[in-house]
């Protein structure tokens, strides 16, 4: 039972330790995206608030907390199945301050814009940024609009900021992950990612996989309700699952151990992954939570889940142990067990 | 004295009212990017804080007032005389938090990077946002890293979003413009675009102009200490002083008057302007503000900002009139009246 594991990643090429230039894969949100920000950003940033690595900074203001929290979205192609470029940057951000434990209240919208690109487009993308945000009951209060000529952009990026507001009684961050904890998912993964490579060109496949997006500051208030004991919430985008545990870990310096057959796989996602070579572990969720929740409420908070339409497929997947440090492990279906690297390379750019 | 002026504006062409697809003066912060705003954005994203038309909006959050502002970067080139696109990133959204009366507290920084930039000049970047940020008193809290493909971006992209605490005695808007009030600026005028112009490849002439840019957060403070009837404040960037004082005149609806002998502009701005083809009044600045204060204190501003290093050439260049409402006019060196026109083409693109 408790075997050595090997060290055995599929997808993962081991990158050098600098680069030059900039490469794809440093925005893939794995091991090189965590070095470029090392690096360069918290070398020259560094303060308690951004050492956190959380999904947004959580500030003391006017004798209350804020969350607040940025991303700026790429994704190609800009209308994907299941969703598209407006409605992913409305929901992405919610879902970063809901995973600092905040209730999204304001956004900032921030749109760069190729010349050339149809204004008809535009107005479909801000009127599913308009419903996208009534769904998660966000204002979008300020903007911003820069054109860049042709060929010096791609369609449309767009920026989006939030604040939110903590409740007194939260306590969210991945500091606080515990030896014990429970880990849940909120349902099946490695959709948002197949979605997107199913629908760009010259990669096309029969495949009816949408894209998860949504906004889970709903299912997170359920989540709270139902227990006094959660300590980390995390959305598992770029890098999936594998990466975002691997940050906790890391962060906490706890062991995480997971079980391959637990964790929920659409069977057509699972194909397709076997199709293309991908492990679903490292492919990105855009609807998709990991809590991780004392053992005693465990039970509790996926019930109370399961009665969410954003977590109908929760399903219990790992826990927390003492032993081996800063890793994530996972028992696999054949029974042996294998650690779960950090993403190194570059699955799929722009997903996000 | 009070004869009618004549609708005269050597730079802007009339522009259709409507386009398919996006220009570069879409981007160009005059009437095309108002249209496109209202069209587009307001239409969708409609809410009180949105249609105040200010540089950020005001929030009511655990009993008292944020300021929380966005804005994207694509100026080109990306290192220019008296800065780069870091320091710029950070102190305009510094302006934007200070013209709505808050002092500026935390900032978010999202990046979007192209395949290929080479890391040493975003360390270089990095380290004057640093700069920056320590220099205006504001902390960068959390932060966002995509990378495109080659081709697909242009060496580097960013968005700041802000939060600023705005004090309860402060009632700051372009709603708050009053007849009677008294206009003064900073400095002079026109240097931030002028410098961008000289420093791209075939349009280079002899000059030492440099860029404005700097956080005006301090100076603001010093204004607030001054007076408590001031109206209105904004950065005249994208636009120039022509755009700025147009939008005011118009969310007011109030009529504002300037002296073209009055308005601060250096010997060697004004003749790359002539010999450009360019009017300062529509030449982006990024240190500059307008301020609109009650007759009364108008002196006591005046000579406040003056002691301030980023006022020294502080002047009062115009006032707010009851007459021709929604208009701005100049009387011009010669005596006459003219009509400025918010801007209507596109003069410089990407300054900012």
């Amino acid at each position: 039972m408790n075997e050595e594991p090997v060290t055995y990643n599929l997808s993962c090429p081991v990158p050098h330790s600098r680069y030059d230039s900039i490469m794809m894969a440093h925005g893939g949100g794995g091991k090189l995206s965590q070095q470029l920000i090392q690096q360069v950003f918290y070398n020259a940033f560094a303060n308690d608030e951004l050492l956190v690595s959380h999904d947004g900074a959580m500030l003391s203001i006017n004798g209350g907390r804020l969350a607040f929290s940025t991303d700026s979205y790429v994704i190609q192609p800009i209308f994907f199945p299941g969703g598209n470029i407006g409605d992913l940057a409305i929901n992405g951000t919610v879902n970063d301050l809901a995973c600092c434990g905040a209730i999204p209240q304001y956004l900032s919208v921030g749109f760069i814009l190729e010349e050339g690109f149809p204004i008809s487009e535009l107005e479909r993308i801000a009127q599913s940024m308009k419903k996208a945000a009534n769904d998660a009951g966000i204002k979008i209060v300020t903007g911003d609009t820069k054109v860049v000529e042709r060929g010096k952009g791609d369609h449309v990026f767009i920026n989006t900021s939030g604040i939110g507001l903590i409740p007194d009684d939260r306590n969210i961050s991945p500091l606080n992950c515990q030896v014990g904890d429970v880990i849940i998912i909120n349902g099946t993964i490695a959709d948002h990612g197949i979605a997107i490579m199913s629908s760009r060109a010259g990669l096309e496949f029969e495949t009816t996989i949408q894209s998860d997006t949504c906004a889970l500051n709903g299912l997170v208030e359920e989540i709270f309700k139902a227990s006094k004991n959660i300590h980390v919430l995390r959305d598992p985008t770029r890098g999936g699952v594998a990466s975002a545990l691997n940050e906790i870990a890391q962060s906490s310096k706890t062991g995480i151990i997971i079980e391959e057959e637990k964790i929920p796989v659409k069977e057509d996602v699972k194909a397709a992954c076997e199709l293309l070579g991908f492990d679903p572990l490292y492919v990105a969720n855009e609807g998709k939570i990991l809590v991780f929740v004392a053992t005693d409420d465990a039970e509790k908070v996926l019930e109370a889940m399961k009665q969410h339409s954003a977590g109908k497929n929760a399903a219990i997947i790992g826990k927390v142990t003492s032993d081996y440090q800063n890793k994530v492990r996972m028992k696999t279906i054949l029974g042996s067990q294998r650690f779960v690297e950090m993403m190194s390379g570059e699955q799929l750019p722009r997903i996000c």
